[in-house]
């Protein structure tokens, strides 16, 4: 059994990494999503267990106690983590596992699974990124000010990453993503089986 | 200016190597091949300057002498060389370059160009290596048995590549080529300029 992948899309806050994973997953039934959990509010139409499991900090703190995670910080304010959910099983089973992961919780997970594939989205300006940002409606001035200075500091961490992928078209940039994906199932590491010669005739 | 990819295609013998990059060069116009040397005999319907500068021995040898070669190998006793063909000023103008050489030849390559992309194809089986051996026609028992053990050995050098794909229909084989040259691009140390603030605001 090839083992699967692990699938990490990561990128600064507003770059757009939520509405590509979603049209990867369209595109690739066979993809499977993990979902994180946060701390953080809802945002309009966000349901719990389907986009986040959105917990209060005691139920978000237990989890760490309980080991329930594979990573976790603390962005904004707000927690994020990883739920293990027995990745580990999953992928020996053969299961893609695409995760969506802010820049700093994505490089924890990449010093734990050096074999995922580590994907940074970028925006495609500033400009382009203070727009979505705002578009959401979501923000303060200063929690706005306070995003984009992250954001600036956060697409320099991009450089520790595999994959780096403009976010100038959802549909661009999901089809390479899943180019990514096509490429890493290749890789000759991932495929020693195909070398034997019981398999090969 | 991005640096082209050098993408190199090798197999064993009889793998369909020269098909399947038919296909690549058919579906990526961009995509420029750089045709090989060889002293062999043509096979029907092959033309000199299309599928192979085909050369005589002393106009091989005289082109060794000249330094004409990025590398050059003796394969069932004909030579194969790639040409340089100013290969590394059309990589540095932005030009993808596919060589399609034969094993020995690509790890000469690759040694002096480890930037380049090598892609691994494997026949789906010796059975079925066997019969598109025998299909071209070309082949004396002698020779077709030499081949086969020959592919048997030569298989195994693929392990040294860095993708493999299995060549079970022509245009799965060059899709999978394909969303492997995408995903090249899209490699962190192929992009460094998008790291750039000047670049990315």
């Amino acid at each position: 059994m090839e083992r699967g992948l692990l699938i990490v899309v990561s990128g600064a806050s507003g770059t757009g990494k939520g509405t590509v994973c979603k049209k990867i997953l369209d595109d690739m039934p066979q993809v499977a999503y993990s979902i994180s959990a946060t701390t953080r509010t809802p945002r309009p139409g966000e349901v719990d267990g389907k986009e986040y499991y959105f917990l209060s900090r005691d139920e978000f703190t237990a989890w760490i106690d309980g080991g329930k995670f594979l990573e976790f910080a603390e962005v904004y304010g707000n927690f994020y983590g990883t739920p293990l959910n027995k990745i580990e099983e999953r992928l020996n089973r053969g299961e893609d596992i695409l995760l969506e992961i802010d820049v700093q919780g994505a490089l924890n997970v990449k010093r734990k699974c050096p074999d995922g594939v580590y994907i940074f989205l970028l925006p495609p300006s500033l400009h382009e990124l203070k727009r979505r940002i705002e578009g959401r409606g979501t923000e303060t001035p200063e929690s706005l000010r306070r995003r984009l200075a992250n954001a600036v500091a956060e697409i320099q961490i991009g450089r520790e990453y595999t994959y780096v992928v403009v976010n100038d078209s959802v549909e661009r940039a999901a089809a390479q993503i899943e180019a990514i994906i096509a490429a890493e199932k290749c890789r000759v590491e991932r495929n020693a089986d195909k070398f034997s010669l019981e398999e090969v005739f």
